[in-house]
């Protein structure tokens, strides 16, 4: 596991000094009531801190950093804490000063002919989206999260979710920053520009940094006609080849109307109905495999249920599909979308589970499961992979549940060898080992392994020159 | 104007070792067989080269770059030298060598499940638009130029066009690069994921870099649904704050359907009218602006055109547009878009035009073009502005024609007063001094007015450690 780098835990009067910047109230130093700031959610990581920091304004984050970087004092930004790679938590030293966005929760602007929508950082991505909601317009970004995580964390982890098939991750829906550096200097680009080629592009390095380059305390956030008529669909499968071909066909006959398309597989849907309340068997008789997909339209036209029944139609005759049904109400749309809102949290109940965040070219998606399932059974015979999750963007959650009746820490001991097996595979397809949850703490060993070494250089020469005392979260990510 | 730093000019023993790389029928070294490689093709700019070398792989770009790199030669990468602002253009010391990727023409891949595309930098835009055609799928980037410009140059310059409303620029459309380094390293990122969270976003540094941080070699490229029906429409506006009202509710009515969304000045319909054959006026009526605009849908449904009558019908009734047409046919809607496509051309037969590419939010547009306006009829009176572009991105193209009568290079002589005081109303209103075309030579004195000096320092710093000689295209943007 990583360590911390030898930068100084905070004197009294640094300490102090930060304190005052944000002002006694909104400063946290008892370790109970720092705890909420130092536990991931799922109890993976549980760090220390000299303080917790809750400054009130874009000018005290910068006053904070300008303090921490000259006094050598490590710096752990935390929005929402839902992380999934323990990117938000600091390490167990206890030297490292959490700076937490929470206060900034600001919109500071929405602009209907642009589009576009100005949030401080501590926004949560729910608040965003019902911001977007009374405009009368859409904010399209949506995770499981999303009722805790906030809109500075989601841009720092280039956060993805169910709507990045037809409008892209955080990233693409980002057009401006605001950005407080390691030094305190602060970057004023909240630009709500479409256009706009004037030089290397910042902003973007930012996204996606997970802390290590700087503080993001405001964005301009792209906003989208709000859908009004939406379709839903569950589709059994056979084989998964016919998934990606009938993928391509609905992709091709919906286009940007296709606003999701995700996988289950059997095991995963039974787990959500053997442990969850109020749940159905979606079609009459059991597939191997289900797709769940979305049609809509930003106009009461009927369009998304006629290109729906045609493709239902059209994918039952070519045999991609072997049964299939519309939702016919919202109640029955939500039903289908609550077996994949629960799937990760139902496998709880089967005992261990080991995950991967991974993503491979959409044409791969089936060999990269066939091979995975075949080196779990060699290396856990018994173990059940559960994979799951975004189709169309090619990134999976292969989620393992242990074999039933093993030992749950016996199955966990697994996760590394596991994990490193299953990752040669994605490698082997050209693909990534961490779609959307970032690198943070969790996979940060694994990067050297993962980037080749030129990609590496140059994210060091990166960070070395943004942050050149290394106070911004050390330890991850690089 | 900027100067060329001071690197060496190429020994005979440099220069030699450099024609070895390609081979000497790939290298040309005589003026008069340069000429088409130092010419701007507007005649603005005229550069001489040490010699112009067609590498005809990236192994042979890399040793070009390592060769460079250690002998200190400047390198000015060159795609289908079809750009707007001299990036691609050496100076006149005679000392550079220019890299045309003209050679690398080759598509490595076609994806279909996964959608991508696979091509080098020298091919050649419209050729990768009809490689994505030929396998039923659209490479949405359009511009004037692409007939002739090529990937790499398109990637290097962040090319936008018609159809970024809907499909985004050409970072958009970008999933993965290969790039060769200053110091000839090769970075080998071609990745056919759309979602990969695995450090820092360093493909987006290269694209619109404006080949000073390295050449790009190849790229995955983002393949969509072939639009099947589409349709073209008109409208007369009387007044510009009718123009945006009328564009948020086109956007909010057909969403991603709107795939082209522009403006025309009357002015500039009539210099089309006048000086190009077969045009004819698109509405019984003059009207001070027009909108030229598209729906699309990738399934014959009739669903565009129901969209376009509908809106049509509520744009008049609101007032925001006083006329409007549909266009009947394939061949009525190329005449419509003639209108907007000559637009830049035909200003040339009225004499002088001092031009700006820039950006605002769309909601000021109007504001803008008002106050440009203004300006122009204090600073020269008689001369006729003819905004026209984007409008759906915040992008207009404000050309500005000169009085009838005047001297042409007494207009022109005005070029830089008004530019700067245009920009200064653009940098105002927060805008853009480049929506698309770039810094390059042109605008390279403005950028320290136009940015923050904070950005232009990160930039400096990546430039610094990107390319720590200076030999990639020195003298331009930064």
């Amino acid at each position: 596991m990583s360590e911390t780098p030898k930068l100084s835990p905070p004197s009294p009067d640094t300490l102090d000094t930060l304190v005052r910047i944000v002002g006694e109230s909104h400063a946290v130093r008892d370790p109970a009531d720092m705890a909420p700031y130092l536990t991931e959610w799922r109890d993976r990581y549980q760090g220390k801190a000299a303080a917790v920091l809750k400054p009130g304004s874009t000018d005290e984050v910068s006053a904070i950093l300008k303090c921490a970087n000259e006094t050598l004092t490590a710096i752990v930004p935390q929005g929402g804490n839902t992380g999934l790679v323990g990117g938000q938590i600091p390490f167990e030293s206890g030297s490292e000063v959490v700076v937490s966005l929470e206060r900034l929760t600001h919109v500071r602007d929405i602009d209907l002919a642009s589009n576009t929508m100005t949030v401080e950082a501590g926004v949560v991505l729910q608040a965003a989206q019902q911001v977007a909601e009374s405009a009368g317009r859409l904010f399209p970004l949506s995770l499981a999260s999303e009722g805790s995580c906030q809109i500075g964390g989601v841009l720092a982890t280039n956060a993805g979710g169910v709507a990045v098939l037809a409008y892209g991750n955080a990233r693409d829906l980002t057009l401006g920053l605001e950005v407080v550096l390691a030094d305190g200097r602060v970057l004023h680009g909240l630009k709500r520009l479409r256009k706009d080629n004037t030089g290397y592009d910042l902003k973007d390095l930012f996204i996606g940094s997970e802390g290590t380059l700087g503080i993001i305390t405001a964005a301009v956030l792209r906003l989208f006609p709000r859908p009004v008529e939406r379709v839903t669909c569950i589709a059994g499968v056979n084989e998964l080849e016919r998934a990606t071909a009938f993928f391509a066909r609905a992709y091709e006959a919906a286009g940007p109307m296709l606003t999701a398309f995700e996988i289950l597989p059997r095991v995963g849907v039974e787990f959500v109905l053997k442990h969850a309340d109020r749940t159905r068997d979606p079609l009459s008789a059991p597939y191997p495999w289900y797709l769940l997909f979305e049609f809509s339209s930003p106009r009461e036209s009927g369009e998304p249920q006629a290109i729906a029944e045609a493709l239902l139609q059209d994918g039952i005759e070519a045999g991609e599909i072997a049964d299939a049904a519309i939702a016919s109400s919202l109640s029955q749309a939500g039903e289908l979308w609550r077996l994949r809102e629960l799937m990760s949290e139902m496998q709880k109940h089967e005992g261990g589970s080991i995950k991967h965040d991974v993503s491979v070219p959409v044409a791969l998606v089936p060999e990269f499961i066939a091979r995975a399932n075949q080196l779990v059974e060699l290396m856990i015979p018994g173990a059940r992979p559960v994979p799951f999750g975004h189709l169309g963007d090619g990134n999976i959650h292969y989620n393992v549940s242990q074999p039933v009746g093993m030992d749950k820490a016996v199955f966990l001991a697994n996760w590394e060898a596991l994990n490193a097996a299953v990752h040669e595979i994605v490698l082997d397809l050209d693909g990534s080992i961490s779609a959307e949850h970032g690198i943070g703490r969790m996979k940060r060993d694994l990067l050297p392994h993962a980037k080749e070494p030129l990609a590496l250089e140059l994210m060091r020469t990166i960070k070395a020159s943004f942050d050149p005392n290394g106070i911004l979260n050390p330890g991850k990510l690089l």
